[in-house]
């Protein structure tokens, strides 16, 4: 994720776009209408239909997610490695792993 | 993000969830929900009062957001990082680069 | 829908909240949270399942982006009636209806 | 409301697309994408600016919220101006109105 917080940091740079991050509300508004494109795909299709008819437009609208998401995490000075594993240690406590029963 | 992917799936799979992957659709529909969750944390306040009162919930909901959309990567078959980066190539043919003016 | 504006603006009034009809964008996040809300109902079930289980609490939610969607038409000075006729007689140019044949 | 109901019941029955009410899953997907898209007439703006610049737009998306949260008070068989007046009640309870004191 490094890797992704650069590259996205660096475009903000290169067009003098870094005020956005002074700006996190309207970054959480950028991230709700991108899931929203992204459901979009989905719109009135089965899984299949929608995978097989719409499969690029996909792939873009879920980078565009990970795009501000990753801006909200640089503009809340967040890891983001860091809260996924916390959110899932507590989703864990929540959802323990099922049990291998072995007799 | 590798080890974002990994951490994924092997929560899914300990909790036999891996049948997620199968519902792109529902997916997509949690990825909305998780990021209104997070805009929820911004609802009638500036961007200041949100981050000086929420900055823990958003930190959780941001997690929730990197996991679905991490599911959803994973059962579309998209490689995270490579999308980020034709998106980002994308946008840069329609946002040109500022370019450095030197007299 | 006069009806439901009548309530939903005296509602407003009778707790000194007309300041809202400044904000139209936090009403649109508001509207946005709820319709979020409306579709949680659904997430993870069939069309049949979440009718069976979960038909109270849509209904409330249902009710609230009405009362969100009403309030915007307040902050916007728009008629309810006339802007949905509008949109349905747009609509019908780029879906006319089914043209009844008979022999 | 009747009205509105009428209107839109007659649109689809017009084009012969009554199954929609059989999809009330999809119908909320709509509804939800309706108010994202209301929702970005006010991206990276403030509510001066995108009243200013966005009302035609945002007169046509909230016409079709309204549409889509009519379709689906009639696939849940939803008298609207009653579940507006409960919800309203309950809301009541929680926010008691402003007690104009007099001396």
């Amino acid at each position: 994720m490094n890797t992704i917080k650069k590259d996205v940091h660096q475009f903000l740079v290169e067009r003098g776009w870094e005020d956005q991050y002074q700006a996190p509300k309207d970054l959480a508004i950028s991230l709700t209408l991108e899931a929203s494109e992204l459901l979009e795909c989905f719109q009135w299709k089965s899984d299949k239909e929608a995978v097989a008819q719409k499969r690029v437009a996909m792939s873009e609208e879920l980078a565009d997610v990970f795009i501000y998401a990753t801006q909200l995490a640089i503009a809340l000075d967040l890891d983001i490695k860091a809260i996924v594993q916390e959110k899932l240690a507590k989703n864990a406590t929540k959802y323990p792993p099922k049990s291998v029963k072995q007799d």
